[in-house]
């Protein structure tokens, strides 16, 4: 069902090296590292991975079918790239169903601003598609990839699920899940597990994802743990026990995230299941810029979700990196830099209004703007979404949690 | 613990290559062949894989210990091989625990006698030293192994289940599990196959079991699901939720699966749990000779658990090779040769009284028996025992192998 003219075989990740500059981005699930100081170049990792770019008239077509304008994330090309979207909005029209698929690798309690981005968007498409969607949390992941103990790594899962409940998914078509638990919970999921490791051998996964010879077998086969949630037969209790081969998996996520999906793509049709889609986004800029995403363990990298009020703010007076000028006569005379500005990029993720954004852009660009006014509407911006984020997390207890997590029916329409 | 002196590096199981003959014995998880026709050089086998040979001197420990004769199967060589038996005999004087485990990949209905050979034998152990047992049906291993459907290979693991039963476990102490299944029952099982499959790279599953980069990842993983229940705390619900680091394991099987422990007996102290201990057994020989396993797939290279009188007649007179001369003249001027008499060697397998064995040996090889006696004696044996088999399979109700098969506390005195 693929409309995407995607090559039969997709080039390996790890081998990739640009023909004119020799710069070689690095982006797969452990480490995203642009070759150039502008950051990663999407437009090639769009021709790299096979996928396609979100057109100006795609971004049309689902505002004619949704009658709403799309998600800010959607217009500034967050998400930037998708796989068979056009599908999707299809089974949409024809009232056909399909389901949202994300997840979380949960390696620290601390998640960071980054981290919200796919839970964001993915709110948004459930609102406005109206469908069930399951949340993976690779506990078993993080323990085979990190230091950290199997128990440790459950316990994040759960603390992290609740900054995800935060982000005010429908409790009523919602179903979050570790993969620890979930293996004992729910026999069709282990078994679909099987049946994506028999499709798939150790050569794709090494072309794919660049496993070596010395890399532990958990890591080798976890690639089909990532990818059975893809296929609706891992949940017969919200699909019902019968396989819906009809039933269509939308999966909005990182772009980095893309190669358990391509192996997903390649699997699915071969169990009868339909390819998922997918929604690609850019990486969150660090601070220090657009080089490399965020990272949990440098705390000045990023803004984190326990960050208070005096955090943000000294963060980002501190370590937002500036596209503003050396004088603040050299900025009034040339301009600041808004694509190498951290601190504008973030009011891209985070400030809704164009409008204001674009008098933002121009103004800064301009010189109107110095960087201390940006930094400070950022600020502003920050503190609230960062302050309401704990207040409503605070509100997630324990109790709501497990019903999240608890395997269950799920109320949809169909 | 281990008190064998194995080398810190076993030899890999397939590069084994005789370097008097040049003629090499192929012996792993799934394919045994005789480099020979004298069948597999078993000397050369504990040699290679490092194990230690079931000696006299073992066997007369055993039977101080427990105060009477060893199984005929240790008595004869037919478990002739054997990693730290003596720890576990020492555990057992010192009243510590430890707990038998066993199992099989259920690919067929159609069971065999050589299947029930370290089912009878791991009966007598359980008997003799009252421990619980816990026996896993790899029912995903023949999945991924076979073309066979996961709902096909997990059926036949209740199947086999009921001859397995039919064999007299206790069970009381008795626990049978599918790994389908069990997964889905336990957290505790995926958790503990996380954390060896963490401590094993794919170099050395390519080293011990000979997989290739073609393979399918689900192969390659697998062996941390067959290593899992050699680690105590794969069991909560029989040894308590606080592991036992003291808790030993004591493995019956066939020596064709000692790659498998072997891995786990060096990943085992990692987690802290003791090495398994292990009792090999030889292959039962294939009704044509010993250069083979015998094959569920070939009905006439066996004498199955559901075979009736007349087949089991038939089956040793048509295709017992033998031992005996071209004519009767010849035979009784110079006897029949035991050693390649599958017929006799049958009977070493289950004809348990030792003088009567001794006066069979000793008329054949004089060559006063004539094969078509030693084949009648046989039969009348084999008719016995696969008909008593079938009584008490039958009597194995679809509730019995349920009660078998949950996960439950067991009864034992530690």
């Amino acid at each position: 069902m693929s409309t995407t003219n995607e090559p039969d075989h997709v080039p390996p990740v790890n081998d990739y090296v640009d023909e004119a500059t020799n710069v070689d981005d690095i982006v797969n699930p452990w480490e995203v590292k642009a070759g150039s100081n502008t950051g990663v170049d999407y437009d090639k990792l769009i021709r790299r991975f096979g996928s396609s770019k979100v057109s100006d008239d795609l971004v049309k077509r689902i505002e004619r079918i949704i009658q709403k304008p799309v998600h800010h994330f959607i217009r500034r090309g967050i998400f930037f790239s998708h796989r068979d979207v056009d599908q999707i909005l299809l089974a949409y029209e024809q009232k056909k169903p399909f389901y949202l698929y994300t997840g979380r690798g949960p390696s620290s309690d601390a998640m960071h601003l980054g981290h919200l981005v796919p839970f964001i968007m993915t709110k948004w498409l459930q609102d406005v598609f109206d469908v069930p969607l399951v949340i993976q949390m690779t506990d078993d992941e993080k323990f085979l990839w990190k230091d950290l103990s199997a128990d440790e790594t459950n316990r994040l899962a759960y603390e992290n699920a609740k900054d995800i409940i935060a982000c005010g998914f429908d409790k009523d078509k919602t179903f979050i899940f570790s993969d620890f638990d979930f293996i004992a919970q729910c026999p069709k999921f282990y078994r679909n597990i099987c049946k994506i490791q028999k499709c798939v051998t150790y050569n794709q996964v090494k072309g794919i994802f660049g496993f070596g010879d010395s890399d532990c077998i958990g890591k080798i086969a976890f690639p089909a743990i990532q990818a059975a949630p893809a296929i609706s037969s891992t949940f017969p209790f919200i699909f019902g026990e019968k396989q819906k081969q009809e039933l269509a998996c939308f999966i909005p996520c990182a772009i980095d995230q893309d190669p358990y999906f391509r192996m997903t793509r390649d699997v699915a049709p071969r169990l009868n299941f339909p390819k998922p889609a997918l929604l690609h986004s850019v990486f969150f800029p660090a601070l220090q810029g657009s080089q490399s995403k965020m990272s949990s363990s440098d705390p000045n990298s990023s803004i984190f979700l326990t960050d208070t009020p005096k955090d943000i703010k000294n963060k980002i007076n501190k370590h937002a990196f500036s596209g503003g000028k050396a004088s603040i006569e050299e900025h009034r005379e040339k301009g600041g830099d808004c694509e190498v500005d951290v601190s504008y990029q973030y009011l891209r993720f985070f400030l809704d209004d164009d409008e204001k954004l674009q008098q933002i852009r121009e103004g800064y660009s301009s010189g109107q703007i110095l960087t201390g006014e940006l930094k400070k509407t950022l600020i502003e911006i920050l503190q609230k979404l960062v302050a309401d984020h704990q207040v409503k997390r605070q509100q997630v207890t324990d109790d709501i949690v497990r019903e999240y997590m608890r395997p269950r029916e799920l109320k949809f329409r169909y």
